[in-house]
């Protein structure tokens, strides 16, 4: 990390001129134990669940939408791919507790969507802690598979409701102030989605300081999955993005349960959902693009990855003061 | 602009899911008249002068390094050259007004360097209006030789203090509000810098409704230049993405002289300098991208580039709801 703040500093340019981007290469510098810092083969894992509590009308779609956008994202058709193609990288549909399998979206589900978390709990102890271990398998595949850089993608409709009641536990705050309209929902579909939530939290009194327990009671398959690909990227050294609302319950998820997975985790935007600043803040991090984006997907995990490798230019081909033959900056 | 709100609207996504970069594309349209929204070829014009202003001692290196920053840009070596490659965006440094000319750079200079703006006027309004029309005349040059974005850099060795003095003058606030460290002055230095603006306000009694005599006694040719940037993007129709401080300033003095001169300015991001959130709200622009960039030279605004055409992509060849057999979601 010294190393990479050193090159950073001798480059002709105000020191920390590129802010939050250097700090980014020097934090994957310390992850990954070398200077040579890659991030390229990327790719975006969309972990695809359903969840029960779309029978307490919390969406405006329905739940069958999740495995029609699968199949697109599986096609190449869904705007994460769009972007995606773009950017050299590549999307990756993993169905981890769809309702409907979909054909070419490899299964590592252990049960079709989570139990409506209104009436009982979303998901087992087992089933939390198996679907953490499949995400933390994710990372080190993939790691073996080549790739330098993950990034977190879901699609589940319904998600945001278990997000907002994890969130509103794990940070001890207001179920209004974490729960928004998600991707669409009226004035009066929030306040009935809150409503959900305070009876969700009411029949399952989760303890903020038992976060398994949080995670299997209130939340969701993708969730899950998620918060052990955060886990596995710091187990098995390698970056992952963290995209918007849905990814940054996960990233909190991983870091109560260990607090060391931080370091593995890259902020990205600050989605559109009213607690998602809260959130990224808590996890001791700040995100660098704030463009009311909330379209899920993996969308703004993606929006980082130009950024990240312009700023990894200048570090590989930046011309030095002395290169140019400048006098250094001082630092204060 | 209905139109391409439309076609937004129709692809498989929650409504305006890609936020203020949907706003962008559609902005541009109105801007350009078309549909077709297009943003490459793209170019980031480096508008380099220097500024009578460093002999009060508002810097921590001397005049001498706008020269040899031009000069490495010429030679595609400063740090906008590495990420403008990356990203297929070319550089084009222009010497508006360097103390010292330099090979490779086109000079456009009618005077060499601005007067210490604490002793005598910047420049004479005549000055200033000549630059102004360089600047709009770049803006036809460039769309006429085919580029359909353009950017706004600057590298001027000083020209934060121009910046701040001008800010404070035009949107009346404190100059302690609208002064910050530059490329790296110590609190003291940043003191020193703010009295030497008081000294200058005092000195030529700006008035606030004068933009153009603001812009002469307090300004900087670049600044002039980039003024004139935004005014040729509106007149000439096309976009030109705004950069850090010394470009929002720019900006701010193109609304004062032609409000409608912003449908031509793009956000990008949010520098460091403590006046910046201030002058871009004054625009009424949000920005996208708050990274703690501080380093010039348009790096901000080039950051916007992959983004912009990210979402281009979803706008071009994303599904719609009826191609994926999907019910729209209702707008609210």
């Amino acid at each position: 990390m010294a190393q990479v703040k050193k090159r950073l500093d001798d480059i002709a340019k105000p020191l920390c001129g590129l802010g939050a981007l250097e700090n980014l290469l020097i934090r994957i510098a310390g992850l990954t134990g070398t200077k040579k810092i890659g991030c390229d083969p990327a790719a975006v894992l969309v972990f695809c669940a359903d969840h029960g509590v779309v029978a307490e009308g919390v969406t405006q779609t329905s739940s069958q939408v999740t495995a029609q956008m699968a199949a697109a994202m599986a096609a190449g058709k869904s705007c994460v791919c769009q972007m995606a193609t773009r950017e050299g990288v590549r999307v990756i549909p993993l169905d981890v507790g769809m309702l409907t399998p979909v054909r070419g979206v490899e299964s590592l589900a252990i049960r079709r969507g989570t139990g409506d978390l209104a009436r009982e709990p979303a998901m087992t102890r087992e089933e939390a802690v198996s679907m953490i271990l499949t995400g933390m398998d994710l990372a080190l595949r993939y790691r073996e598979a080549g790739y330098r850089l993950l990034l977190s993608g879901e699609m589940g409709i319904g998600n945001t409701t278990p997000a907002s009641a994890m969130a509103a536990v794990l940070l001890d705050r207001p179920v209004e102030e974490m729960t928004g309209p998600g991707a669409g929902l009226s004035r009066e579909g929030v306040i009935h989605k809150q409503a959900v939530i305070h009876q969700a939290i009411a029949l399952h009194r989760p303890d903020a300081d038992d976060p398994l327990g949080v995670l299997a009671a209130l939340g969701g398959l993708e969730i899950a999955a998620m918060t052990g690909l955060f886990l596995g990227g710091a187990l098995y050294q390698i970056p992952v993005i963290m995209d918007g609302w849905i990814s940054s319950v996960a990233a909190l998820t991983a870091m109560r349960l260990s607090p060391r997975s931080v370091q593995a985790i890259l902020p990205s935007h600050c989605s559109e959902e009213p607690g998602a600043r809260a959130v990224i803040q808590a996890l001791g991090l700040s995100p660098l693009i704030t463009a009311g984006l909330h379209l899920g997907e993996g969308t703004g995990a993606i929006c980082l990855v130009p950024l990240l490798r312009m700023a990894l230019s200048v570090y590989e081909n930046g011309s030095s003061f002395s290169d140019l033959q400048l006098v250094p900056y001082e630092p204060l």
